[in-house]
């Protein structure tokens, strides 16, 4: 356990401590505090939990943050109306959709929705042309997650230009973006998946590794060359006690926590990592945090933008 | 000289064949030709040269091509406006504005222009509209030379699920939008730059290789696995003899062209790289008559887009 820990939470509140400045500045200026409204479709239990994190970081930094409901049979017209009402609303300067939308709303109810929420107001960085403005290196509202990790790295002093970064992932809303904002620091920048051969050997080559797979202690030891700096962002369930014997010796606090609630929260990175990386974002308290912080920034800058309170850039 | 030659030309003679047909299905169903205006500020003689060569071709395929001259000191307004008529203007599928601008335009004066093309026109792919729709997986109007050579590696039968492919080069034109394009088709991409340390020992891990620097003859065999598939993006003019004495031997065909016109076009790649490369794009007749081919391809799918003859993909 010689890594050092790259503390999420204490950045993060480093981060809102400095929005709150820019709230306050913008709320004299607006005579409104900057709003965000969350669309929320269903009763997914963890979307609930991720939900009211938002809103309750959101109002207490001083924004307004609304919560429009919808019942789990909703259509997607109806999700959809509720979007245009808030794209039309001027007292709203930032909407988020938390998904996954109900399986009932089809197959790509998530792209429509997403693709309808008017830019200026895109909060997750998840519209096509602010995903393309990310691309050509002049995006205000960039996915909350990889900005996150771009703000832990920057804090931390962590360099990257010049290094080779490794993302095992390529989704829209992690991988993708995460190699995009990488490169545009000048690292050599590598996307691994599910479909490359030696995922090992390419990730140990990395100084920055980043792991956005989504399996429980993906990320052994094997992927890691002594002194890296890894970014977990996954956050998986695990209720299987074999696999946290595994993780744990016997008397570990997680382990003890385990015993105790039956479930785990774990990330991608097998435990063991810690003893040949150089930094290690933990899991709760490391990507997590900064999520929702910029989150949060994303909804005062686009406030900010919307009201011309932005230099251009 | 053992890798196989990646004959451009012959692919670029395919794809306009096969588009012939889908032009005059879209001439019969619209009553007119598929339309492209090409707007050319200044009298850059390279620009001519470009322009004159993509209105010949959309010509010669039965497509509309019209060309709109605005004069070397013409204003960003006057460009803005002429961009603003084409894309208000029915009877036009396609818009591309050619670059460089002149320079009286000011340093920004290319990104408001790409900006201001209707994305349903944007036959270049720069939009960023169509840029994150790229990053999406599912774009339409993608970039001409990184889908032209992704029409050459499917052609050509070269495998990417699984392989490892490197860029060299990060522009918004070629570097970024190719490296999705390969990921998307599952090859493990990594993006190398000026600022990667040592690019040559991460290009010779490559399977698939693009070159896409701008520098004559940067790719030395050094950077190439033996049997790996080089694609040249660059083409260099040029003038030093010495230079040309470099690269090929006396009597080669090459350099007696050389002491002919006292100036070659060459690529990124050393000549040398064929004894090493499976297979090599030669310069000229590899890439770009590629992305002429794309830019008609392109033109006639915002023509069948914008007539709602194309299926929903």
């Amino acid at each position: 356990m010689s890594a050092r820990s790259l503390d999420g939470t204490a950045t993060a509140t480093r981060i809102r401590a400095e929005l709150a400045d820019r709230i306050a500045r913008f709320t004299a200026a607006a005579g409104r505090p900057p709003a965000l409204g969350i669309v929320l479709a269903g009763d997914d239990p963890a979307s609930q939990i991720y939900v009211s994190n938002k809103l309750r970081t959101a109002g207490e930094a001083g924004c307004r943050a609304e919560l429009f409901r919808l019942p789990a049979d909703a259509s997607l017209d109806d999700t959809l109306a509720v979007v245009a009402r808030l794209n039309a609303d001027e007292a709203f300067d930032g909407i988020l959709v938390q998904s996954p939308l109900p399986k009932g709303m089809g197959r790509d109810a998530e792209q429509r929705v997403f693709d309808a929420v008017s830019p200026a107001k895109d909060v997750d960085g998840f519209h096509a042309q602010n995903v393309g403005l990310l691309v050509q290196k002049r995006a205000r509202l960039v996915a909350c997650t990889p900005s996150g990790v771009m703000q832990l790295l920057a804090r931390e002093g962590i360099a990257l230009a010049g290094k080779r970064a490794v993302v095992i992932g390529r989704s829209d809303i992690v991988g993708k973006p995460m190699a995009l904002l990488l490169l545009h620091q000048d690292a050599t920048v590598t996307i691994c998946h599910s479909r490359t051969p030696d995922v090992a050997a390419l990730a140990s080559e990395a100084d920055i590794l980043v792991a956005a797979v989504g399996r429980p202690a993906y990320v052994t030891p094997a992927y890691v060359k002594p002194g890296a700096t890894v970014i977990d962002v996954g956050i998986n369930r695990v209720d299987d006690a074999a696999l946290v014997a595994n993780w744990y010796p016997e008397g570990h606090p997680r382990r003890l926590q385990f015993e105790k609630k039956r479930t785990l929260v774990i990330g991608d990175v097998y435990p063991a990592v810690w003893a040949v990386a150089g930094a290690v974002t933990p899991v709760p308290g490391g990507v997590g945090p900064l999520t929702i912080a910029m989150l949060l920034a994303n909804t005062v800058t686009a406030a900010e933008a919307r009201a011309g309170l932005l230099s251009a850039d």
